[in-house]
């Protein structure tokens, strides 16, 4: 253990945005060490982390580096080459989530498959070689399809809704051009989308957090409601439990999202995310423990906190960038209209449409508190033009 | 203001402890800068802040050069010298609060004279020259008599009671061979020690957060209950009134802390802080806006944030350092057995009597939420040998 930290232990975590940004704040409270590798030092954890390294986490050597003196690897993001992370694990690095876990985070044919194995509810998929592979799967569900990279997409990118075979054909070619694998999904008819956050330690003790509401747009988490109005409590029970299930037989030690369909007929898990996950920033303020302590717990191998609820009802607002940059000459007035709602900014320059920030509301009522965080969301973004 | 910071301004706190390690928490989610001027790069804000400077508050012109590029300039501390801000003041820097605030917390005999002149209730007191001034009090009082070094005190160093003419005079001569400025105290008959914490900005918006109970062993705040059970709500808001007074009669921006007996007959305010406060380290988990937040945003000149309490009843207790160095051994048990505790290490080494953290219950019962916070700083500090 770092002698820096007085017998505390040091996580490193690979990746320097807003999540290790807002995994620090926790770290600071628990009194462990953060070490942060991160691209450059205006990123949004380098801005604010006291131990920010900085590297490529597609360089093993630079993880290896970065690795010494550590206790704990993990991460903000998943794109760090599996087989990185298994050289480093092999020396002995304490890799959580290790790289036989995470390889369902970044690789959809791997998450399918083994999802499709345990029996967890799924879409219809296949793995795409040609045209003749979509065209197979679409004659049991019928049009569009959904064609998505196995690796590298987030956010909505790598994902393509087709409703012809040309325009799959078109995916497919540019796909193979770029050497990137393929998946074919069902279209999902959901009623929304909703998704389980849930904490693993390496012992194998659980935590969940109450299901959310997510919204997205444009493929980007717009706005979560917690807990999920209105959600049929066995049906929330069960997606708690599946959620659950999948970390203990995937072998996930740390935070594990799990974002779901919720259908007629019940949920469909639609991704996986094995970090902190933008659809748990509420926690901060609305729950006894943040996901983001509770990721350094879970890590760490310390017994997980309370997931309990501080409100009854929590609604996290995502601040993207507008066309004017002066985010703080908005702020004070956000703060004189709600002495109550949390502002969270990640440090970052603002570019139209980028994630800047959240903000947090809580109260009893939902429209209320919806109201609320969507009035501070609006006017810290400004005007459209 | 920083271009590093992209547009959010820079806080400069002068010294590294743990208040400025909290406040760089708080500054992280509000997306403001925070530059840290610690005496050691093992300080307890400086192992966590990406901008610790090193420098020495005593020196001007390390003050002058932590400010270059600051927006405001704060404290974790009321000992730097008061002649050096009013040099910085002078030299357009924004000192928050400014000097001529935050001389009636680095001065007693100036609180002292101030408060009476401002009719806040007070002990009787008296300016110490030689025994004669502390005689003369005590024949109004009675003895015993509280002796008090005007300034440099803390956590119940420099004060001193005494049962005797001959106890004062042999403190009155160690003083004066020191050169300390005393002052003289009627000796209190209180009930209980309560906390009174309001912020205030520069254009004077104030806000009070509740009353609370602080319990004090050897002189050090040992314990928080809030809000304080059982007070009376006229008394209490009465108090927070008292506060906010003081703060405008002041000219106080950022928080105040006045430490008040509850007597008989009403609060005799005690101390005032003009900085964040042990006494309201509750406001973390327990009130919407936490003190941190709430300095920050004070001496912004930003909005106040609601003080609201987020549970009935919450309770902090320090962290005292133990004969045992190995804190992260028994924060194991102590999450284990209560995972809603919320414990906070400040990344000091350990030794016996040291602050070196806290643990904060929040709950319904006042017995329940007391015991637990009781059982986690009694575990953590480990056995006495």
């Amino acid at each position: 253990m770092s002698e820096r930290n007085r017998g505390m232990p040091v996580v490193g975590m690979v990746g320097g945005g807003q999540l290790a940004r807002m995994t620090h704040q926790a770290a600071i409270g628990l009194g462990v060490g953060l070490r942060v590798m991160a691209a450059a030092a205006d990123d949004s954890a380098a801005l604010v982390c006291a131990d920010a390294r900085l590297g490529d986490y597609r360089s093993l050597d630079d993880l290896q580096v970065f690795a010494r003196g550590i206790d704990v690897l993990t991460f903000d993001h998943e794109h760090v080459p599996n087989r990185h992370l298994r050289t480093l694990e092999a020396a002995g690095v304490a890799v959580r989530p290790g790289p036989a876990a995470l390889r369902h985070a970044q690789d959809k044919i791997a998450m399918r498959s083994r999802l499709t194995e345990i029996g967890a509810p799924s879409p219809r998929w296949c793995k795409v070689a040609d045209l003749a592979d979509v065209s197979a799967l679409a004659e049991r569900t019928g049009w569009p399809v959904v064609l998505k990279a196995a690796r590298g997409g987030y956010d909505g990118k790598g994902v393509w809704l087709c409703g012809t075979p040309e325009e799959a054909r078109a995916v497919i070619e540019r796909a193979a051009a770029e050497n990137v694998p393929l998946l074919a999904e069902e279209r999902v008819e959901f009623r929304r989308e909703v998704a389980a956050l849930v904490a693993r330690s390496p012992h194998g003790q659980g935590a969940a957090y109450p299901l959310v509401e997510t919204a997205q747009r444009d493929g980007i988490c717009h706005e979560v409601i917690a807990p999920a109005p209105g959600l049929d409590l066995d049906r929330a029970a069960e997606a708690q439990r599946l959620a659950l299930d999948i970390a203990a037989e995937l072998g996930v030690v740390g935070l594990l999202a799990v974002e779901l369909f919720e259908t007629a007929e019940g949920m469909v898990v639609n991704e996986l995310a094995m970090r902190p996950h933008n659809s748990g920033h509420w926690t901060i303020e609305g729950a006894n423990t943040s996901q983001f302590e509770q990721h350094l717990r879970a890590v760490l191998d310390l017994p997980l906190g309370s997931p309990q609820v501080t409100a009854p009802v929590v609604v996290m607002a995502n601040l993207l960038g507008g066309a004017d940059p002066d985010v703080y000459g908005r702020y004070v007035h956000v703060m004189a209209k709600d002495p109550t709602v949390k502002v969270h900014l990640y440090g970052k320059s603002v570019r139209p449409g980028r994630k800047i920030g959240h903000v947090t509301a809580l109260g009893e009522d939902l429209d209320d508190v919806l109201g609320r965080a969507r009035d501070a969301a609006a006017y810290l973004k400004g005007p459209a033009r």
